[in-house]
């Protein structure tokens, strides 16, 4: 498991077994019921418990605007910046060739099919500002190119808050060159 | 000075003593170059030992394309990234009332006059994209209204190479309210 090397793991043994029974056995059906309840979202592929995510059955949420990440964690940090009222459509990944993954591994067709029913009106596409990100959003662009939907993506450039001088390069030459009339 | 305590200080002059009495001459001589010859470009207020720097002395450089920056060392940052091919003009700070710095402590009405002069075409404010620095570019925008030249400003979203999971919630909002068209 991701951060939890050996000795991590022979403390967590120690821990559990220092506690009552009853607490491990409320761990592991908890465990038990991560992955067995926790599923995709059918229309977005969130991760939920019902059939639809808890974004999806928002009335208040707005259905016409579609933004595109690559996990649901992603999700989790758009939210988090709260501003956000529109609907998330899952990618689960990226095009990365060298690690095996395609288009076909990617929530690309259902995407085309949810732009394609008349009530979206703008797909933003928020896969990661990396090189592999950036490669994704051409191609989910380039697939909805047949859609009547505007495709739009996230800006890119200096970070809020921070400091032209401690920016790394990519960044400032990102920021002059999408420079924006003010 | 900044980063440089009593212990380091302490540290320094102890490797001064042991040092020959030449070196720490040398190192005078050049502190004293430093505050003597040292000053502002007449120009665009970088920092030179000439009447003006070496980037507006350079022929191949746009002189038609003016970047605002707070402080010299911004100048640095943006070469760094390699991609700028115009001339600078330095505040020499940002508005910051609480600090004591209003707009006549900024290089504002050499820029205003440099911009009238008939051979700037654009003018891009890259001052920080902090707090200070956001009002700092509105009123430099403010004061270039009258001139004809056209006034942008960097771009500020996700940092290229990030991961939206751990960007801030201020650069995801940016990123999502500045979005284009793909």
């Amino acid at each position: 498991m991701p951060g939890i090397g050996r000795k991590t793991a022979l403390r967590l043994t120690y821990h559990l077994l220092k506690q009552s029974r009853d607490q491990s056995r409320r761990l592991a059906e908890s465990l038990l019921t991560l992955s067995e309840r926790v599923k995709p979202c059918e229309r977005c592929f969130n991760l939920t418990e019902d059939t639809l995510c808890a974004i999806c059955r928002d009335p208040r949420r707005d259905q016409s605007q579609v933004c595109v990440v690559e996990e649901p964690s992603d999700i989790g940090a758009i939210e988090r910046a709260g501003e956000f009222r529109g609907v998330y459509h899952v990618l689960g990944g990226r095009l990365a060739p060298l690690d095996g993954v395609g288009p076909e591994n990617l929530n690309v067709v259902s995407l085309v099919d949810r732009a394609a029913n008349g009530e979206v009106r703008e797909v933003i596409v928020a896969t990661n500002p990396s090189l592999e990100g950036e490669a994704t959003a051409v191609y989910v662009q380039r697939e909805l190119a047949g859609t009547s939907v505007s495709v739009t993506r996230i800006a890119r450039g200096l970070p809020i808050g921070g400091d032209l001088e401690y920016a790394d390069g990519a960044s400032i030459a990102q920021a002059l060159s999408a420079r924006r009339a003010m």
